[in-house]
């Protein structure tokens, strides 16, 4: 029997254990994690539209009908190509396929130290404890006797103009101008300011201009201030340096939200010491045509671990149907090996992209049907409802988004984890 | 203008907070977290059956109408009685009345290193970081290589048999006979062992002998093992001590929750270097009929906190019911002052007690008329979802139950926290 191991539960891995369902290959998925996320949505957990549970489900309620396909709760310690082995923290798994799907975290850009001051946004545990920040800013602020300091915790920066620095930029100016409005009485926190900086000349840059400049609109509506061209030099606590137009700028803000940088899991370096397969710059695995690291026709890897070229020679984009698409074509391909059949090079097929900014307005380029507004959230809202794996999980979503963008509240605000202790000075902690 | 400052928002302090509206009193109410939790359903949270955020609401949300009152989110140093002053961690209040409604915390029989191996369920993070510990045993098993591991990740024993143990217990059970049941290929949790353990001679000690055969009867249906007159006398990693009937036995379990003691918040000996009031065994302040201090007729303390007597001379029972009454009575009395008016002592109403074993199964007494099973559920059912704070919460609520009690799932069971560090060896975790 071809055992088909599988390392990462994301869109590419999950996809990849389905389109495995009767056959009678043997599908091990490896995760280090209970559960797939729905991360498209992870900014509305973090700004307290959404539970947790609304857009996660776990890994083995979704395979569990597949009677071929197990789930491990483990990680990937080492990979052993020449035993075709993969070494987890907990035991070893023998492959005949396998396939990495580990996908991306954050890139510092040689700052790791900046994330500790400026969380950035991946998992669920990321989620709640920048709601958490999000939050206790506000209520700082409450707290606050001087001027100056209300301002700096009222002052919320997003570095990076990219879909998710955009929504979560248009959910916190919510949060802060319609959500909160009558929950304080010292402050009013529709005087925060919230930041979104971006080095390129204009926010959403893998978009048409023209969208982007629909989506600088939207942002500015919502009280959003841009600034396009910005690179960020130095995070401290408390404070963010930008330079911009030559000139250097310091902001006071306690809040500091990184949306800019994704360099690949790390399996892609271990994979590299034991195949010596090339890595692009942000660490992502050169792959051939079919997604096999060379030499290797067993070992496959896709979704954002992935640098796959396109029939022009660009690299796919890190998005989520490039990894689904990538997910079936592995499992086809290694169907049709079994059969004796083969199958042409990967192609994306790209049905578009769309990123929403606050209530009721989005951008959406469709194959080159570009459009904004009412009825680009419209297929925004209905597509990411569509994709929300679980029934149940869509249904509870509906009804909060129904409740939220009618009353505009978030009934998720919720601020957990562990206390301060009362002697602990928590204005030094960034 | 008269300064109200109420400490604690849960059941006394939120409807004391409330009892104030269309007054012209100015209320404070300093909680450590920002939002009113509802308890008695927390041990569905920490068994995946619902969110944290279907069962709390922040505190500013639920007052945001009342202009009069003010939400802060702080945690009191020190109580000043003679300057009328409570010092918090980031301020000083002055107050014309204060009311203490802190609550109670888990008590551990002198036993404070057992709480590191047995969890209890108080706040949100205990009910995520419980679930984490449930769901990770079912992991750990499909991992074991050996039947003594399974049976030992498979053992859990819930320590205590009031509600909450027993309301803990049938979650377990369910979870492992019904919800788990497709989920693994190595382990059945069908076979998984739960264990309730209780130092009395039956389960649900405050109900009538009849009502606890009841429960017993249903508890057994669900598989539960009831050990009744048995003492835990030791809990190390991996291991709880029971003693009876004499003998002493050991029982091998990776997972134990604590349901067993209470004790008053440490607000009250605070409260009594104050003022030299007295507590009783459990550190509850003792206070007049009318829930002031002796010799600080400004001075209340209700809820989990207070040792009030009934007629009877009996103190009342922890339950939400008290401490809501006794906010509301509190805050009579405080209007009535202004009036020159005087209250009569506190009597507490009791409309009556009831507790859940699983689905379709309940306890109830309601003023002696007590009943068990199927119709005691759905009074257990109607009861709870109307007093869950929020109308959305409520609509969360009763989908997420109606879909839980017709397929058994249990849609919110994330594992979410810290990843373990690769050469980490969780077996000594406990």
């Amino acid at each position: 029997m071809h055992r088909v191991v599988i390392v990462g539960g994301g869109f590419g891995g999950l996809y990849a254990a389905r389109s495995f369902r009767k056959t009678d290959l043997q599908v091990t998925l490896v995760d280090r994690r209970n559960h797939h996320l729905f991360q498209p949505l992870l900014y509305q957990v973090a700004t307290g539209a959404l539970s947790p549970a609304n857009i996660a489900a776990p890994l083995r309620s979704l395979l569990r009908r597949q009677k071929n396909a197990q789930v491990l709760l483990d990680e990937v310690v080492e990979i052993l190509p020449r035993q075709r082995q993969v070494k987890l923290r907990d035991g070893v798994l023998d492959y005949d396929s396998l396939i990495l799907a580990t996908g991306s975290t954050h890139s510092y850009f040689g700052h790791p130290e900046w994330e500790q001051i400026a969380p950035s946004l991946k998992t669920l545990d990321d989620a709640t404890s920048i709601r958490r920040k999000v939050l206790s800013a506000f209520e700082e602020a409450e707290k606050a006797t001087s001027v100056e300091e209300i301002r700096t915790w009222l002052t919320f920066v997003i570095v990076g103009g990219g879909p998710t620095g955009v929504e979560m930029a248009g959910a916190v100016a919510e949060l802060a101008h319609s959500t909160l409005q009558a929950d304080f009485r010292n402050i009013n926190p529709a005087q925060a300011r919230i930041l979104l900086v971006e080095g390129a000349d204009r926010v959403l840059p893998p978009f048409v201009p023209k969208l982007s400049a629909a989506a600088l609109t939207a942002l500015r509506r919502l009280q959003v201030e841009v600034l396009t061209d910005s690179m960020v030099t130095e995070i401290e606590p408390g404070k963010v340096t930008i330079r911009r137009n030559g000139q250097t700028e310091e902001i006071a803000s306690r809040t500091i939200i990184w949306a800019a940088g994704v360099q690949a899991s790390p399996l892609g370096k271990a994979l590299a010491t034991a195949t010596g397969v090339e890595l692009d710059r942000s660490g992502r695995v050169k792959v051939q045509p079919d997604l096999t690291v060379p030499g290797h026709p067993e070992l496959f890897v896709i979704g954002d671990l992935a640098c796959c070229l396109d029939e022009q020679g660009q690299p796919l984009p890190a998005l989520a149907p490039v990894a689904m698409q990538q997910g079936n074509y592995v499992a086809r391909l290694i169907l049709g090996r079994q059969k004796g059949k083969d199958l042409p090079p990967f192609r994306y097929k790209d049905y578009g992209t769309m990123a929403t900014i606050g209530a009721f307005e989005a951008v959406c380029d469709l194959r080159g049907f570009r459009f904004s507004g009412l009825f680009a959230w419209l297929v925004w809202l209905f597509v990411h409802l569509m994709q929300v794996v679980q029934f149940e999980n869509r249904l509870l979503v509906l009804m909060q988004w129904a409740w939220h963008y009618t009353t505009r509240n978030r009934s998720a605000r919720l601020i957990t984890g562990p206390l301060p202790s009362p002697h602990e000075d928590r204005k030094d902690e960034g």
